[in-house]
């Protein structure tokens, strides 16, 4: 039997396990020109809980008693495709189900597993990757000697960002939320600094950890950690915006202070979707592939086996539970 | 006798008579290699709300007992200087005095009388006019089409910025704080529409100005109009943050609620300071000066007699009485 997972609540606020139902359901019809697929990685992601509104954040919301849908690698089981071929591996946009269809193979994208291994993907060697290459290169153009500073640096876009910056010559702080994560950014990533955001002022962190201030803030989560960036931001600061994840489960907007930096110290936010930078997709990955087989570039991802518990595993991403990129595994590869 | 117009109280929230000082003084000291100046026209100008507070907003605080400074056209009285002669016509930061003397001449930039009227070159020829050509067509870069909305538009930089960027071919909405202003912008300015902010509902003025949504918002005033510009605002828009005016004489500061669009729609925000730009000046000039001759762009001065009434002009234009350029005339041409 086929197995998926769909949405059947909205949720308000944070997310909770009765927005969910895991049902066995039947096997997807695959037409004559179709591609059927066999999941074996799916991408748990914070955008997702915009997703989850009825209204359209960047994304179209999911519809109620349907599948949430991200991003999976998936290996073609059948194809009518003259593009695929059983055995291949694939990821795009499915649901989140054992077996799915591909009507006409659209939106699949082939993986090349000499580049790397086939979960990365859709991280480190996806859009998340280019996300924080986008973000932490071409956006914060950061010089040598510039102080970057990532929040959210222990997730999946941040720790790829810091250690970007820090190629670059930059001296790289991180934020994250908790002490097990401080010590990965420093120990494995090779942050200049990092610090927990729960157990310290963040305008002491700042000072201390950026004596010169910061001249690139890659932004992932907004809210207050935007507002002492501001505080702490060098003149002609860059900030890519890339997520705001402290708004996503706020019901009301608290609104962000001290705004008048932008004008004041020349600052420029540029809030950046990495759809609109798809097609640098194949560049990013030929230039970062060498560095992740070489173990030049650390990337930790965090893998939850099985589809039933693919909720709570999102659940505990959203709730920062977890150091890199967290991945439910469906099926072996 | 000499007279000048001091600083005597630090403001809280918004100016008022008793921070000033109006009184008469000894004649400047003037040295054998100084200038000794005439002053002609005060500029009066929203970023001196900021210098009158005790900390550096982009510029340091002014020191309490000592006079306003701000850019002031003036004639050369005599002149030990050989880049100055009596008679010429300069401009710089000068006090708020009937005469001063500029040490060494420093910091006095000479004025063409040929190019435009003397006290454009304190507005529309000076560093008013670049900023708002820095912001409208630099930073916003608007193309044929797009719709350029800008706020505090009837005043020294917004009447400009909107005329720059409809020369560019896009359609310029402003706002303002009043009906005669407003009327200034249809009828003189040739916006395609403004509005009075005081009467309308700022989303249903936007939404019925700009039915395309915003491209480029020109920002002078941050708070609940760039709040209403972010609900406006279309993918990849661009916001120059010229000014924050709203904010100015807040002693609280609110925050700005709906950030999350700089992301979700791919907002660039960038603060500048014309300081930055400076260098360009000379281009500017030769490039603005025929339009002002020929009457092309239009451009108001309001112009108020006498020193003694600078404070009441500057807080009247702090207050958003003024149509255009607000200047203080203190002597004959």
């Amino acid at each position: 039997m086929n197995k998926r997972v769909l949405l059947v609540k909205r949720p308000v606020g944070w997310v909770d396990p009765s927005c969910f139902t895991v049902e066995s359901c039947a096997e997807p019809a695959c037409g004559a020109q179709d591609v059927l697929l066999q999941a074996l990685y799916l991408s748990t992601d914070p955008y997702l809980r915009g997703r989850m509104n009825a209204g359209t954040s960047y994304a179209p919301g999911f519809e109620l008693g349907q599948p949430i849908v991200s991003r999976v690698v998936a290996r073609v089981l059948a194809s009518g495709h003259t593009g695929f071929a059983e055995g291949d591996l694939v990821w795009g946009f499915l649901p989140w189900a054992l077996r799915s269809v591909a009507p006409r193979g659209e939106g699949l994208q082939r993986i090349d597993p000499a580049l790397g291994r086939p979960s990365h993907f859709i991280s480190a060697l996806g859009m998340p990757g280019l996300t924080a290459w986008t973000g932490a290169i071409e956006i914060g153009q950061p010089a040598p000697g510039d102080t970057v500073f990532v929040s959210s640096a222990a997730g999946t876009v941040g720790q790829l960002a810091g250690q970007f910056a820090r190629r670059a010559g930059a001296r790289v702080v991180g934020s994250a939320g908790s002490d097990d994560k401080v010590a990965y950014l420093v120990d494995r990533c090779g942050f200049d600094a990092a610090f927990n955001y729960q157990r310290t002022d963040l305008d002491e962190a700042l000072r201390m950890h950026c004596p010169r201030g910061i001249d690139v803030y890659f932004d992932n989560v907004g809210g207050s950690t935007l507002e002492a960036a501001l505080r702490h931001a060098n003149v002609a600061a860059r900030f890519p915006v890339c997520g705001m994840i402290s708004t996503y489960n706020a019901v009301d907007d608290a609104g962000v202070r001290g705004l008048q930096a932008v004008l004041n110290k020349r600052i420029t936010m540029t809030g950046f979707i990495i759809y609109d930078h798809v097609h640098k997709l194949p560049a990013y990955q030929a230039r970062v592939a060498p560095w992740l087989r070489s173990g030049e570039l650390v990337f930790h991802e965090d893998i939850v086996q099985g589809l039933e518990n693919a909720p709570a595993a999102l659940i505990g991403m959203m709730q920062g539970q977890v150091i890199g990129k967290r991945l439910v595994q469906v099926a072996a590869e």
